[in-house]
C-alpha cells in the first residue's frame, strides 16, 4: 500500500488536532483511501511536544529545511502568520510539494501570488480549513454547486463574535461584560481585536468572494465593521421587531459590482442564520439553479479543524494514488473495504418517546399506567393530562427517557390490555440531536 | 478546447431542469470547467420535446442504442424506475460509459450490482442528485467529511412529507386535508405512497447510511414507518412541550450493530432540523472530530435537482480532462478566467436599515425625522417608540425600506444636526436573505 509523507509546519492547537486525528482514525482514513498517511518530519521549537506527539516524526527547526525533505510529499502550513507561513508555502511550492493550509490571513492578503507560483509548479494548495472550520464550504463552491453562477454568500463566520452576540441577547448584558466572559472560557483572545472587529470574518468572506465571482483575492475591497460598538438595546429591540442580530460576511453579485463587506446585520428571526447560535458557524450560499443552501457546523477548534484539514490532504493523496478513473470510491470506501455489518433491529434500538394514550378519568389511571411502564423499566420524564374528552375520557401525554423500544412496546399492549383504556395508545420516537 | 458528450437518458422535470441549466449557464460552467459540455444525444418517447429542449442533440427512442453512441462520453440517467433505466444503466458501464444518475430507488435497491460492474469496467457513477437533490450532501458525506469517523446521519429527505407536516402544525389541519391541499400545489403525486410511507426517504437513507458505514447499499434492512397515521393533535400537543414533528430518515452506528429508519419523530424545537419547513430539506451529520454539521437546501424540483447532476457531471468531465494535478482549479474558475471586477463602495450598496435616535420627546419631533428621511428617498417600514429616557427623552427606532447607503447617511447627518436630537444616531444594516 502506498505512503503518502506529510511535513508539518507548526504543532499549536491545529496542529495538535492534526496529531491526534491521524492517530485515531487512521483505521478508518485507510479503508476509505486505500493508501496510508504518515507525518514524516513536524517544524515546532518544542522538540517535546513533537517526540509527544509524533513520536515517529522526525523533528525539524527551519521549515523552508522540512519542506525540502525528499521525505515530504504534502505540506501542512498550520502555522499562521503570513511572515513565516508565507516563506515557507512559497519554497514548498517552488520545490514541487502540494499545500494544506488552514491560514485565512495568508490566503486573503497573497493568495493570489500562491496560486500563481502553484499552478506554474503544477501543484494543489487546499484550504478547506481557512473558512468555516469544519465546514466543508470551500467544496461546494468550488464542486457541489459548480454548475451554478453563485449571486450572494453570506455567513456567520467568527464564532468569537456569534458567541458574544448570542449572550448580549440570551442575558441582555453589554458587550464588555460578555466578551470578558468569552475571554475566561477560552472562546476570545487576549487581544480580540482580530475576532470582533471583522478582520477574520473579512478574511474568509474575501476568499469566498473570489472563489464565488471568479475574481482574484481582494482583502482591500472588504468593508469591515465589527461588534464592539453594538449597545445591548439595539439587541433588544430587534428582537421585539422579529430580527436577530447577528455579525455577518457578505458578499453579491449587484449590476453596480460585487459587494464585499462584514458588519453586524438584523436577519428575521425566521430565518435559519437567525438560529445558529454560541460558538457554531453558517455559511448561506444562494445560486441560481440551486436557489438557497446553507452550511453549519463548528467553525474553529482544534478537531473540527482538523476535519478539514485531513480532507484536503486526502484530497490530494487521492489524485496522487489514482489519478485517472474513481478518485472516491462509489460507496465512499474501497470496494475491498465494503463489509456487511449487523443492523439494529428496531426491538432493540434506544430511543425516546411520546406516547399519548385515552383512558378514563378517574383516579387510579395514571398511577397505574406509570406502573406498567415501570414494570417494563420505562422511565418517564413527564406526564402530563391533555384533555378531557367526552364521556369522561381524558388524554395522557406521556414522554419517556431513553429505553430500547421493545420494553415500550411491551408496556404499550399491557396499558392496552387495561379496562380503563379506550383506544390505541399513539407511539412517536423522539430524538434529541444531541450526538 | 475539449468537449465531452453526454447521452440524456429521460426529458421529463429532471431532463429538462439538466437541459436548461446547460443552455442558461453554458459560460459559467466553462469558465470553471475549462472544458465543454454537449448533449449529443437524448432519448424521450417525444422527438417534439427533443427538438424543443435540444435542438442540437440527436433523437434516440432505444436507451440501449444511446449508451452505444460514440458521441456518448458520459451518460445521464433520468428515466427513474427500476426497468428500463437498470439496463440502460448496466449497459452503459459495460460499454465504457461513466454515469450520472438522480435515481435513489435504482442504487438502494441495485447499487451493489452498479457499484461493481463499474469497479470492473472502471467507470465512474456518481448520483449526488439521488439524495436531497440539490444540497451537495454525498460531496460531503464522501469527500468533505473523509477524515472523519461517521457517528451518525439525520435527514428530513422528503419534501412531500415535510410540506404536509409543516402545514398540519402551522394550520391545525388534519393530514387528509392538507394532502389534498399538497397535491393541488403539485407537492405531492397522485398516489403518494411512496413519498408519505417513507419509501422515498427510505431510499435516500439507505444510500446515506452505506456511505457513512461503509457498508453495501441494504434497502431490506431499513423500517419505514411513513406519516399517514399521524394526528394533528399529537403534533400540537409535541408542540406544547417544546418539539416539532419531522419525518426522518435516520441512521446511527451504536456498540450493537447499524440503525436504519424511516418513522415521524418528535425534536427539541430550538435544533436547526426542527425549523426546516415547507418542501425543503437538511442533513445533520455526526462525526466524531468535526462534531455536528447540516446541510440545508432544495431537496427537489427541475433546477435543483438540475444543479446536482451536472455538478457530477462536472466532477467527471474534471477527471477526463485534467486528470492529474489541480483537478479543481485554486478559484474555482480556470486561472485565464479569474478576472478582476468592480467592487460597490459602501455608499452605493443597496440595503434596509435599523435606526435609533435619540431625541427630546416632544410634539413634532417624529415628523421632522421622517421628513428628513423622506427628503433622501428613504422610506419607512416601520417607526416605532421605544421608551422614555431620563431628561424627557425618547428613543426612537425605524426600519427602512431597501435604499442606497449614502442616502440613509446623509439623512443621519440631517437628522443629527438638528436640535432635539441628542445623540448619534446608531444604524445597523438588515438582511432578509430572501435572495
Amino acid at each position: 500500500m502506498r505512503t503518502i509523507n506529510i511535513g508539518l509546519l507548526g504543532l499549536g492547537t491545529v496542529g495538535r488536532g492534526v496529531a491526534e486525528l491521524l492517530r485515531d482514525n487512521t483505521q478508518e482514513m485507510t479503508r476509505r483511501l486505500g493508501c496510508e498517511i504518515r507525518i514524516s518530519a513536524v517544524c515546532s521549537r518544542s522538540q517535546e511536544r513533537v517526540q509527544q506527539l509524533c513520536p515517529q516524526a522526525a523533528w525539524e527547526t527551519d521549515p523552508l529545511t522540512l519542506v525540502q525533505r525528499d521525505d515530504v510529499d504534502v505540506v501542512l502550513e498550520l502555522f499562521g502568520g503570513t511572515t513565516l507561513a508565507k516563506d515557507a508555502v512559497l519554497k514548498a511550492i517552488e520545490c514541487g510539494k502540494h499545500i494544506v493550509t488552514a491560514n485565512k490571513k495568508l490566503l486573503a492578503e497573497y493568495g493570489n501570488d500562491i496560486f500563481a507560483l502553484a499552478e506554474k509548479n503544477n501543484v494543489m494548495v487546499h484550504f478547506e480549513a481557512a473558512v468555516a472550520g469544519g465546514i466543508p464550504v470551500i467544496k461546494a463552491l468550488r464542486e457541489g454547486l459548480a454548475a451554478n453562477q453563485i449571486q450572494s454568500v453570506a455567513g456567520i463566520i467568527n464564532g468569537t463574535s456569534n458567541f458574544i452576540l448570542s449572550e448580549m441577547r440570551e442575558k441582555g448584558s453589554a458587550f464588555k461584560d460578555v466578551l470578558a466572559e468569552a475571554q475566561r472560557l477560552g472562546y476570545a483572545e487576549a487581544d480580540p481585536t482580530f475576532d470582533i472587529e471583522g478582520h477574520d470574518a473579512g478574511h474568509k468572506i474575501t476568499i469566498m468572494s473570489a472563489l464565488a465571482f471568479g475574481t482574484p483575492v481582494n482583502f482591500g475591497a472588504c468593508y469591515l465593521e465589527g461588534i464592539s460598538q453594538l449597545d445591548s438595546r439595539d439587541i433588544k429591540y430587534a428582537e421585539e421587531l422579529g430580527y436577530r442580530v447577528k455579525l455577518l460576511g457578505i458578499t453579491r453579485k449587484t449590476e453596480k459590482g460585487i459587494e464585499l463587506r462584514v458588519h453586524p446585520t438584523l436577519i428575521p428571526e425566521s430565518r435559519l442564520l437567525a438560529n445558529v447560535n454560541g460558538v457554531m458557524n453558517a455559511v448561506r450560499i444562494n445560486a441560481n439553479m440551486v436557489g438557497e443552501t446553507l452550511y453549519y457546523g463548528a467553525g474553529a477548534g482544534a478537531l473540527p479543524t482538523a476535519s478539514a484539514v485531513v480532507a484536503d490532504l486526502m484530497d490530494i493523496a487521492r489524485l496522487m494514488n489514482a489519478p485517472s478513473q474513481n478518485r472516491v470510491p462509489h460507496l465512499a470506501f474501497q470496494p475491498s473495504q465494503v463489509k456487511a455489518q449487523n443492523f439494529v433491529s428496531m426491538d432493540n434500538i434506544s430511543s425516546s418517546y411520546y406516547l399519548r394514550v385515552q383512558a378514563a378519568d378517574e383516579a387510579g389511571v395514571l398511577g397505574k399506567i406509570a406502573t406498567l411502564l415501570a414494570n417494563e423499566g420505562v422511565s418517564i420524564e413527564a406526564l402530563i393530562q391533555k384533555a378531557v374528552l367526552d364521556n369522561n375520557q381524558a388524554e395522557i401525554v406521556i414522554l419517556t427517557h431513553h429505553t430500547i423500544e421493545k420494553n415500550v412496546k411491551t408496556a404499550i399492549a399491557a396499558i392496552e390490555a387495561q379496562d380503563c383504556v379506550s383506544a390505541p395508545v399513539t407511539m412517536i420516537r423522539m430524538e434529541s440531536l444531541h450526538g
